[in-house]
């Protein structure tokens, strides 16, 4: 098969969730993104039309499932439905940001597992493959029977610091137990001790009040660059920015790959003690949630170069390697 | 087993569609609501969380599909997942209004198929049982392989006009071609001949402006019942009251199953040429949404016997064949 | 791929529903069928051999599901599981006419959906594609999760009618309620008005004996097109029109998809009202069911086509557009 | 449960396929046989009404897959499938004679395996579980994941040797290679020695027309009891009794399970030199096959008793020890 | 229901690989374990016999997938397909320690994700429930459809401590950056601050050689309990508390749920610097495993309690509560 | 597509079953093995790396399931999982010896049938085709839904009585009554007439110490080859070589196509009467096993073929006709 044939057998959709990035992917991977067209009715309903050809193609469908979850959810699974009775030959879903992930385990008596749910749910739509970044605990791609390529933005978020040399008398601090292993990740990327914030009794980002009691690790005299998988409201960050600066930490930075940006977050990551927050953009921050201290760091040639080699079947062990910014 | 311990293993459950509907069903079997709380966060995650022990017990859990639908199915199938981790012994689901059901086949090239998605969905959540009303085809109950019990709603429709005395030189009307089956029953209930209104190159309820060009069937000189199963902007049955009127039809009432009112429903339906809207709360119409012209009839009842019935393992045949009403 | 490896790796069998059919079918493809023979034992069972090679071809089979419909579906069947098991790399069933498909439904307490039974005995049976010519009902499309392409063969029907002049005057009927669609789609290929013969009670094919009871619409003076998918007993469509002559129609045709012709139909059709009986021959239509009035065109040119775009991943919306004829 | 509610509770159905059988079943139960309706349509399809209520009930359907097998296979699946929507708490099927049960295996390159398909088709269905007798291979308990329970009926057919005082210089004879466990078994039950037909190079029970060349094992001056597990045309158990006479045994009887009887099979073993042809009744022998060396008995106290113990969830071993006769 | 009955409707049988703790669950629930017979033969093919008739029982098995885990997982499965195809109404699978739980994600590319696999192999045979105690990760009751009852050790740990009054100046530290959660579950329940062992670059649990570069958090002149869910070959365990002593640490226990100890490990934690090496019985602990240094806690009552209360559909939350121990 | 490209497309990977022979398909297919690790840790969980890309190519893996059948079954299964999760395209399993052949029925109460479960878990990890080899009984090809291939080794061991002249008053011996046909099969290749062992009441491998009561057939004064499908402790076949000496045989012969050989095996076969023990190489036997009268012919060559043209899409049919030896 010839370069020609293979990019025109390739078809990229972007549904409504974040379509800045897909245009990054496409115009990385160089094709044009196909055309379709969805529609939310009054009460809620979604129609989904799509106005090309996908007999046989290999189609890459983008997707996070981001504010409104649930509607851009129902997006995807939608237009999965739509693409395998038009005949498509491969339908690969591309999930950069995973909504739903942190319900991922029965924490108590009669939770659901709705990250499995969603899980089983495409599935049960049929899909060849899930292409997604970062997802909050790597036992989600267990979730899933299909092959899940898992890529990170760790290096993507790494170069920030190397690039602007913050890199002197630094320490990696976890916001909270379940991080450590992350934040050990980034240190080595960036030759740094780790510390731990030790935040009892919390159980969900919507209730971080209080102050944790303690830091584990040395933090004195050093820059802080505090590291989670995602941001919502903004406050673990922020009281851990305080906790650390209280403790004596010269400057404090905070990173994640996921910008959920909920509720007042944007205003009340502005005016913590942070110096930056350093996120990417799996999901789409809106001109409402923008403020002075955020920088955004694009994964759409990250993504891009991973459909291209998935495309070509070539492995995708260079990316953990190294970072592709642009 | 006793009644006593046969009412204890029954657990009904309401999601957040319609509470007051679900509060009508409950009381009609004599069981209260079951205690589950369900949150929606910020960038619209949905967290269930059963406040009672559910293990080996027979749930109904109650939630039409409809406005914001997509919420709404999404606090459905997680709330099924919860509760076959906690060990249900049957999850029968009772979906007064099926949402997405006019999406039940391919009208044109590379359409999905919502309403079968929304089948496999819940059959791959492995539920026992669903229990509907008036779906938009009669097919839909073949998406489904676990059984499905479908109520009619025409007897309790039929009702308000006998009861009212609405009974003499009466003619139904179906608003469009598809609709002329359901005509048809509901004209053999009021002893009645019909009506269609030949409205051409309408493909869907959201472009209902022009005219439709014919009436076929006689409506001079007749007090018309326009039946459809469900009004949604309410354009087709308000332009069809029009066209009757013009046709020389004395009086025009309108009836639907479903109320989705959604956009101007309520305020075009009040100013339009009809008579009376009757529906059923199989959506719940809020306060927003209520207009002078509105008769709304409670499916409670109906639902609630079918439940009952069900869970004595006794026919349902006998809520075919009369109105329930209260 | 050239088109010599390419028309090398298709294979078209026939089965013993419809050969004539299949014939004209491989003859539009350039194809010739497939070597395999269909022994059925005097017990009734069915041996399937395949006598060429077909491991890693892209397979079609064509068979209908009609009389004697459970032999021929299960020797469809057992040759999808003979396919499989040898080694096909595609599986595309080929059914002109659905049988079953008015069994789509329950309509009754405790009927079974044998509609959604047959296509779910196919795709247990890992079939990649259905391709059919107007089912019963649309939404059986939704049955099957595999794709299914639909053809419609009304434009070659209307094609009977505009290449012998039969366009003046005209009204498009439908024989029931339930087909009034179909008879709005003909009469916007013909450019006619419509009307519906209004039969009260009628339940299933075996008992249309009594009289219609009205004709809504205009017929006087006209001449009328009835409007079937398909004609089984020939009891509905004689009877409509003979009420049609009554209400003062000039003349009467009848066309329909399927020509099931069960029983005395052809005598009763032959001595109808009705002018011409314009069928397809999506079942084969034997010699001792010939008569004058039957006028029969094939759908050979149309599914060879679709067959033709399918394997070359072409979409088949150009043979929505248009009639296909030869 | 009290034995009154547990009658209530269980159903029995017989379809058409051996309606005698069925009845002489359903009395050794003591239940009377559920109300149902089969028809049968001039085009061959099949239409199934359940007359009465089952749900919850624990059902059992009795249907041999005999000749014509593929109506009486499809009249059991949409009757299963009907069951399942009409919400029976268990689908028991009862298959004395499983049907296409020689298709087994794949013989040669590029056949089917038909007696999986039937067991796929029917676990797709969602039965609880398959009671047959005498399976052609009893490996084919291993195409179903639900229970098998499997009856012999080797203890019902010694019975008319012992009865009948025919237990002296005895030996019994295996047609084939295959059959040669099931005559070791017989001739445990009958304390007596085995022999073999030995007949190369036939391929199926159409072609048996040449002699078998050999014969393994001592039978001058014997009586042979010729055991299969089936006849079909009779071909093989005439030829087999010939040879066997033809090697100086003094009598030979033929016995078998299942009594297909395919063609001429009666008026060729009635002119055989069989003395006796001993078959059950797992396949209704109708009077146009009935002949004057048949014995018929009945595997209706077997089954019943099966039912019963199944039914109290009691163990069937007992059944496999000795023979149950009426 | 009577108690009587329900006894003996409930069978529970114990495999291989942990007789002794599956004898202290069946005397606490109080019923003697199932009659089955288990032959391993020469060349590894195992071969199961129930020796009592399950038909319509709920059966729970006990089985450890421990070593060797191949065989104890192949000893489930055939028991577990032997029991569905017995008629088991319930196949409730207790799994006290969950093996190659470690396999969890894909940590390098191509890496099956083994914990998932096993999951999907038990839940194709169709088992009614999981009950397994403290999963390496908590995401793996995601793998699973079926409900999974997640006991946790940590209460029965605990209570070692607080019975030998060893609560004074703790700390409790996790031994690697993923058990920090594990490590604060625990110090809630002693009244305890955490700290970590900060081990770079450690990938399995086969090349701990290494010691450690950092303790994070302040363990100098305090009691150190050191908390993991596993002990393998021992090494991490060790080595940690080495590191411990080396900073200050006046006496460091062990404590872990299940006890592998593979290799040498049994000697290894005796030469050790821990006081005591904590476990419980999930695992069998053999003669020749046995240390002086070793405390071994039963599950026994707490896996016995939790198996009535699901056989008479009570919450197991009071489980999760307090420690039950015996 | 080139011969250079599809090499490359093509990847085949041996466990650790038998590597010699997967060595010899390679060989024969001219590819080289494939790089993955397959490591066991001490407590027997198996860990899979995958040394290089296999993204989009057709999978080859070779293992038999033989001594110690849990772990090579494990370690199919778990490199099926992570071929699958790797994105391979196909994933063919090739199986020279499927152990557990021999538990293919339920041959007493509650029994399982393990042949069916591995097959179960083999498609259930979702590979696309089976190569084996002499299955204990042909119906285990209908336990899958895949396609199989199934080889027969009978005219390689044939080649070896050819080929060495030994074909001269000879007679092919079934050991016992099931294994009538293979004898019959390797009669007609050596033409030759056959006999059979009568050992009644013989129920498993592992109890043949009495001997057998009786041959059927003549052998006084022949050669006989004794051909079994495996040759597990082998007391079997040298009982049978001694009944048939007694019974006159001149010499006996010893042949199978699996070669287990388990506990004393080769001693008792070498001490036996047995002139030859004449097996293949799907199962590897190990120096400790050789012993004088051994002879060993490789499937290396017939299983290198069947990829070459499965691979090529080729049929099959010419390897079932001669024998291919190198």
């Amino acid at each position: 098969m010839t370069a020609e044939t293979a990019k025109q057998r390739m078809k990229i959709f972007a549904l409504n969730s974040n379509r800045p990035l897909a245009e990054k992917i496409a115009h990385e991977v160089g094709v044009p993104l196909g055309k379709a067209t969805v529609n939310h009715f009054s009460d809620g309903e979604i129609q989904v039309n799509i106005d090309e050809s996908i007999r046989g193609a290999k189609v890459y469908v983008i997707q996070s499932i981001s504010e409104p979850v649930n509607d851009m959810l129902m997006e995807l699974m939608i237009m999965v439905d739509a693409l395998r009775r038009a005949s498509a030959s491969e339908i690969n879903v591309v999930i950069p940001y995973y909504g739903y992930s942190r319900q991922d385990r029965k924490a108590r008596s009669r939770e659901p597992i709705t990250a499995k749910l969603i899980a089983d749910l495409l599935e049960m739509d049929k899909i060849t493959r899930v292409l997604t970044i970062d997802l909050h605990a790597a036992q989600i791609q267990g979730f899933f029977d299909v092959p899940v390529d898992h890529l990170v933005a760790a290096p993507l978020l790494a170069s920030y610091f190397t690039d602007h040399k913050i890199t002197e008398n630094l320490v990696v601090v976890s916001p909270d137990h379940a991080g450590v292993s992350r934040a050990r990740t980034m240190a080595d990327l960036l030759g740094a001790p780790i510390a731990i914030i030790d935040n009892r009794n919390v159980e969900s980002s919507e209730s971080l009040d209080e102050i944790p009691t303690e830091i584990i690790g040395k933090v004195a005299g050093k820059t802080c660059v505090v590291v989670d998988d995602m941001i919502d409201t903004g406050t673990r960050i922020t009281i851990s920015a305080e906790a650390l600066k209280n403790a004596g930490a010269t400057k404090v930075y905070g990173c994640a790959t996921h910008a959920i940006f909920s509720k007042q977050a944007p205003k009340i990551l502005q005016s913590s003690q942070l110096e930056k927050v350093v996120v990417t953009d799996t999901i789409r921050i809106g001109k409402e949630k923008q403020f002075d201290k955020l920088v955004e760091m694009s994964v759409g040639p990250l993504v891009g170069n991973a459909i291209k080699m998935i495309f070509n079947n070539e492995p995708l062990e260079p990316l953990f390697r190294s970072s592709i910014k642009k």
